[in-house]
């Protein structure tokens, strides 16, 4: 689990103000860089070091659940899916597999409360999907908790394991992915009881409900946010009331980086509902953390706001998968390569 | 130069349609892809087949050349900048070098009216550098002409020429980017012409200049446009009257491409600029064009608005050079790769 005694630690000010004056000092205009030189300036601090090093190993863990509120009318797709999707990565034939290879990103699959045995797998490849999984599918959050208080403990240290397994394979910069067909629901209660919001201005389409559906979602997430109470004021609590064991591993996962000194690219709604999750456990972490895409999901600029973050990307993105983080992995590296590479105007 | 005779033919309506199928047959929610699809879709109709084949061969041109007005208060720059850029270009030490190393896309630079002798060079370098010149610097262009009629179409032609010469080297998606201080005033003048605006609509900061000069810019402009009269009606007039060496060859570029029915990548305001002529020239070229970034430039923006481009990136980035274009390749490969990677949904 996340340790309470490793707390979050900014990236480097000393490394911030050299790149800031690198930066300053390049054989460019003043600011024509934009938002590339931001980057680079934030990568050289998340490393402590100027020129930053190029992030040649980028890493992506998805992780996958089902969730109980799938059941109750809040998706567009039949629970099924989510296991459907689990082999169609591990295959890498998912929009994020194609995506992760044009651009160099490991991808990592984990089940953590998929309602599916996956018995049909090889066994090494099955003991490696379910190494860490809690549960088959969460609770239904508008009627029960997601998790038990034990099950929430065991999915925030297994993400914490796996940051630490990806840090300590050579990961510059991680990623954090989802599957779990209603997820949007669980991630969308999760940012309204982070930021103190009504189900109204946090539910959005996920992958492409229609208005009445839409209507019944916000209703799931109201009754939800009713039935935690003041527990949605401790972000753990929060986590087990609103969440799931995959969002829950993910808050792990991106807290761990952070207590780690690891930048993180964050993805789409349940990557950034998580974020902010990690941000209220321990404040400051969302200083390692940059915004890859903007999605369609309004949780998720809301959340993005919250922490001060500005997307890299807006292509109307709404696949999921941390498909937005990997497309946003090649502007990440054009910050880098500018920072470090661009002739100083005292060479010239 | 651009043949007449060779009119632009649309990209293919087929393959167009095959690919929207083959993107809605995807393993992936409809619309999930949101521009990754959109673009995917267009390079396969571009490249004739479906799926697209991955753009490994991106080329880089970057037109140089000095213009009159730079020497009337215009750029925060002074125009012996120009030359020095074009010897860090060819040192790849510049903002495009480390982007473009980055992306892995060829650069190449020509000298189409800086003013320097470049004598300093080696002769095989020089030589290629300087193969097109047309001119020392274009015409001041709110006292007299950029260009003579000649000139102007000895710029178009050498465009053409270098496209070509890409386009048989290998060149999948050709981009063009541009080096000369003072640019962006005959580039927001060549705008003003093509969509009927004033200056004071089009003009912008360059690389950084302050109120004071902004209007000073503007009365240039204006200057510029009253002086060239009715002949702005014309496209190739327009070069002559307004534009400049580097401008005209890289509209000449930009519709060779468009007639060869090679794909585009365009940049912030020149290649934009010179896209919108090329597309005035022969109407259709457009539809062989994608817009990289949003630069900073009003005229940018208007220009792709009237093409009906919107940009891939928005990183507020105003260096020139074709630096947006290349940091827009990857999201264009991100297209490529979903289209062509991603599972059928009849597959799994």
């Amino acid at each position: 689990m996340p340790s309470p005694s490793r707390s979050v630690s900014a990236p480097s000010d000393i490394a911030r103000g050299h790149a800031a004056k690198r930066l300053a000092a390049l054989a460019t205009p003043p600011g024509a860089l934009g938002r590339l030189g931001e980057l680079g300036v934030w990568v050289a601090a998340c490393q402590g070091q100027v020129p930053p090093v190029p992030l040649d190993e980028v890493r992506l863990v998805i992780f996958a659940g089902d969730h109980g509120v799938a059941g109750h009318g809040v998706s567009a797709f039949p629970p099924a899916i989510t296991g459907a999707m689990v082999r169609t990565f591990l295959a890498g034939r998912a929009g994020v597999s194609a995506l992760a290879a044009a651009h160099g990103v490991r991808v990592r699959v984990l089940d953590l409360g998929v309602d599916d045995d996956f018995a049909d797998l090889p066994d090494d490849v099955r003991a490696r999907l379910t190494a860490h999984k809690v549960c088959r599918a969460s609770g239904a959050i508008h009627l029960e908790d997601a998790l038990t208080a034990a099950e929430t403990e065991a999915a925030l240290a297994a993400g914490a394991q796996v940051a630490r397994e990806e840090i300590a394979a050579g990961g510059q910069l991680l990623l954090s992915g989802d599957m779990g067909i209603g997820n949007t629901t669980p991630a969308a209660a999760i940012v309204a009881a982070g930021l103190g919001l009504p189900a109204s201005e946090v539910v959005g389409r996920g992958t492409g409900i229609d208005d009445t559906t839409l209507t019944h979602k916000a209703a799931v997430v109201d009754a939800a946010l009713k039935r935690a109470g003041a527990r949605a004021d401790d972000p753990v609590e929060t986590l087990a009331a609103l969440g799931s064991a995959d969002l829950a591993a993910a808050t792990g996962y991106l807290l761990a980086a952070a207590q780690d000194g690891v930048p993180v690219l964050l993805d789409g709604l349940m990557s950034v509902a998580c974020a902010l999750t990690a941000d209220r456990i321990e404040p400051g972490a969302a200083q390692w953390f940059a915004a890859g895409h903007r999605s369609t999901e309004p949780a998720q600029s809301l959340a993005l706001s919250k922490m001060g973050l500005t997307p890299v990307l807006d292509l109307d993105l709404r696949l999921g998968e941390g498909s937005g983080a990997v497309a946003a992995v090649p502007v990440v590296r054009s910050a880098v390569a500018v920072l470090r590479d661009v002739a100083l105007l005292s060479e010239l």
